[in-house]
């Protein structure tokens, strides 16, 4: 109680019920997962249930103005969800049902503190699939996925959380309460504002439920695995299928680094002679055929395959891609990247990282998503030592830039957060930027949703 | 010379190459396609061949106040292009280069210009695939497809326009100009102004350039027509399709009133009996086994099905769905009209419809996209009478509701134009509304682009 009365009025009169002030069980709210951002202090956790509850929570911090983090699972990794000095931290894991599955229409209404593969698994009782599967889909929740547009390993073929979005519910700033979108399959009444709230990263609302897009449950993958003596070979093989017309529903690369890292974790023996592994799945009618050419393009390229159609052999097989950044933690502190480039570019991408490994001194690891060039690159460090910690940010910086470099991206699927306001100024153009701060003053004028992520405070 | 002479300052200090003041030459490009929708008088028509000229003549508008309507090819149904008393239309039809086409990165950069079917059949000859195909695919141009969001026959399988926009060049209000997205599969860096300016018809910028995803060609596709005794059948049969996990690449319907007309017109010997036909294509290798199937639901549900995977016969089968508008015009004037709702909903839609037709006196044809229960009533009416206008408005709005009642949308494929503004009100919150007026305010201050269209002058 005596926390409680130290807070603001406008906090105070919140009921009980909502507000955590107590601060060890707030210290578990002051950050996501990312490395190198800033979390700040706030006054408190506000815990709703509701929408009209996170309205209550919204009037509140507006009119005292008080800043706002909102925080789904804090499985981000650029700092999203970092909390701010004298702010409140929203965290929406009590809102957490599946509201809706409709069937006839292959659609889900669900609230955002849903955990993914929760939602997944929900759908799959009726026939349906809901695609996006970031690397968190464990543990990570939809509206956080929503909030930074999150992707995963079905992208190549299925796309990311955004594609999957049909409407929105959200809070605005000033506690007001809008539905964005809609819950047919087409429409184009007005202003996407559902795709402008999509990866707006809590900075232009509150989203508060979700309605989103199924599809009929796919067949059972096909896998493959194929080990490359050279990095090339393996670039090679990936153009090879782009070329032939082949969009496999998975499509990773992990590069020597990694693939040490994890056979000295596993004692798989898949680290020898592997300059980098692509795994490989197809999950459509045609799978088998699919799967043959793709070995024959691999095989071309110098690579020893291995299929598999049996699920469990298949899962054995993907194990090596599970455990990339396990295996890689455990070398030592981690800066993980999220960069995407062309397609055609990943191999020089991967060369370029590790000329930065070389320069830096640094192991750098990199796996990802080879179908839609999206790598984790990731820098081990000894946090503990400041020379090291200086040579992990020259890294990231300088894989940033040459993904950049490439005609690619400063993220590919976890967002710009507090990780890299500054990398988006250098991504996008001046008169680009001046339109996002034009539009985040129409939408939050006061500024007090998540200040501080994605837009620095001057244009 | 005298014309000119007449115009703004603003304007006649723009080359006289840019600018056409021909009053006869003006007349053809007043307004769109739609019925029922505003066209005012415009001072000069203005046909920049460069996105610098693009910024030329935003600029001379923008500093002397003078409204534009842009226009692509003029092939709009929601009035989306007509031009504003007083003002300039800026038409983009110079623009009309594919600038590059990416194979290995699966992806082309064209200007608004464009006509869709020269891009499809640009990437078609290095092996590729752009999916979107409105109703007006031939003469229809990429910029007026990005700005209403268009769709078409593909979208059941495919997705709308938006789903392949990458990224956009584009010309502001006051003549800067922004770059928006990107090239990459993925990405999320920043908010997504390209999803913003999809469907915003010319009210927020000006598209000048336009980066689109492509797939590879898909297998040649095979084709059913069902013929059936009556619309629930044919709708109970669309279910089945939906709740057996299908998802052909085509799932078109048409009710008893376009197949007579269609009969009537080409003599096919379709129009008797049949209450309601389905149109459906598949195009992947799964092709015969995935049309046994939809052809086992129709029969089941007391179809006459006839299948073919020859590309002559397929053709003929859709002689069909592509005479459906022609043969409704012939009956009279005619007002289109573009809802979409729940697949599930799509029966009774469509005997509300019938309904509306006896109550008003008119015939009205649907026919449309019944795999995404995007449909398109077309009320055929005696322009020259008013009372037939009267009552082909009142059938107009009493679908549009009956829409809105079935969990649907106002907009499908269209837009909304100036036909559809008061109607967009009624879709949206009152609170979506006023972000509506605050976004336009952010990117369009002074308001002169393409006033009257989507935003009514107050929220």
């Amino acid at each position: 109680m005596s926390a409680l009365s130290s807070l603001p009025p406008a906090l105070a009169s919140l009921s009980t019920d909502l507000t955590i002030t107590d601060s060890d069980i707030i210290a578990g709210y002051l950050r996501d997962e990312s490395r190198f951002t800033e979390a700040g202090t706030p006054l408190a956790v506000l815990a709703p249930r509701t929408t009209d509850e996170v309205a209550t929570c919204l009037r509140a911090c507006h009119e005292a103005g008080i800043p706002m983090s909102t925080r789904g699972a804090g499985s981000g990794l650029s700092g999203g969800a970092n909390a701010v000095d004298g702010g409140v931290v929203l965290t929406l894991h009590r809102m957490n049902t599946v509201v809706e599955i409709d069937r006839a229409n292959r659609l889900a209404v669900v609230q955002p503190g849903v955990i993914t593969c929760d939602l997944r698994a929900a759908v799959a009782e009726h026939g349906l699939y809901y695609p996006p599967d970031p690397g968190s889909v464990d543990f990570c929740s939809i509206g956080g996925n929503v909030s930074t547009n999150a992707g995963g390993m079905c992208c190549v073929k299925y796309g990311v959380t955004g594609d999957f979005v049909l409407g929105l519910e959200c809070v605005l700033a000033d506690g007001r309460i809008m539905r964005t979108g809609r819950r047919t399959r087409k429409g184009t009444a007005g202003y996407d504002l559902t795709g402008l709230l999509v990866g707006s990263e809590g900075t232009l609302a509150v989203i508060t439920e979700v309605t989103v897009r199924l599809l009929p449950a796919p067949g059972q993958p096909h896998t493959l695995v194929a080990s490359f003596p050279t990095l090339d070979g393996a670039g090679q093989a990936v153009a090879a299928i782009v070329d032939a017309g082949i969009t496999p529903s998975m499509l990773e690369i992990l590069d020597r680094t990694t693939v040490q890292a994890v056979d000295s974790m596993t004692r798989m023996g898949i680290g020898d002679d592997t300059a980098a592994l692509l795994l490989v799945q197809h999950d459509g009618v045609d799978a088998p055929d699919v799967l043959a050419e793709v070995e024959q393009h691999c095989a071309g390229h110098g690579a020893d395959v291995v299929v598999s159609s049996d699920p469990t052999e298949a899962d054995m097989l993907l194990e090596a891609r599970r455990q990339a950044l396990p295996a890689l933690e455990r070398l030592g502190d981690w800066l993980l990247d999220d960069v995407c480039v062309p397609c055609s570019r990943i191999t020089e991408l991967i060369a370029a990282i590790e000329g930065i490994a070389q320069r830096t001194g640094l192991t750098i690891g990199v796996f990802g998503h080879a179908g839609d060039g999206n790598l984790h690159p990731t820098v081990i460090y000894d946090k503990t030592d400041p020379a090291s910690r200086d040579a992990a940010l020259e890294a990231f910086d300088a894989i940033t830039q040459k993904a950049l470099d490439l005609g690619g991206t400063i993220t590919g699927e976890h967002g710009v957060g507090r990780l890299k306001t500054e990398w988006l100024r250098r991504e996008q153009d001046p008169v680009n930027m001046q339109i996002h701060h034009l539009v985040k003053q129409a939408l939050d004028p006061t500024g007090i949703l998540n200040p501080g992520a994605v837009l620095l405070a001057q244009a």
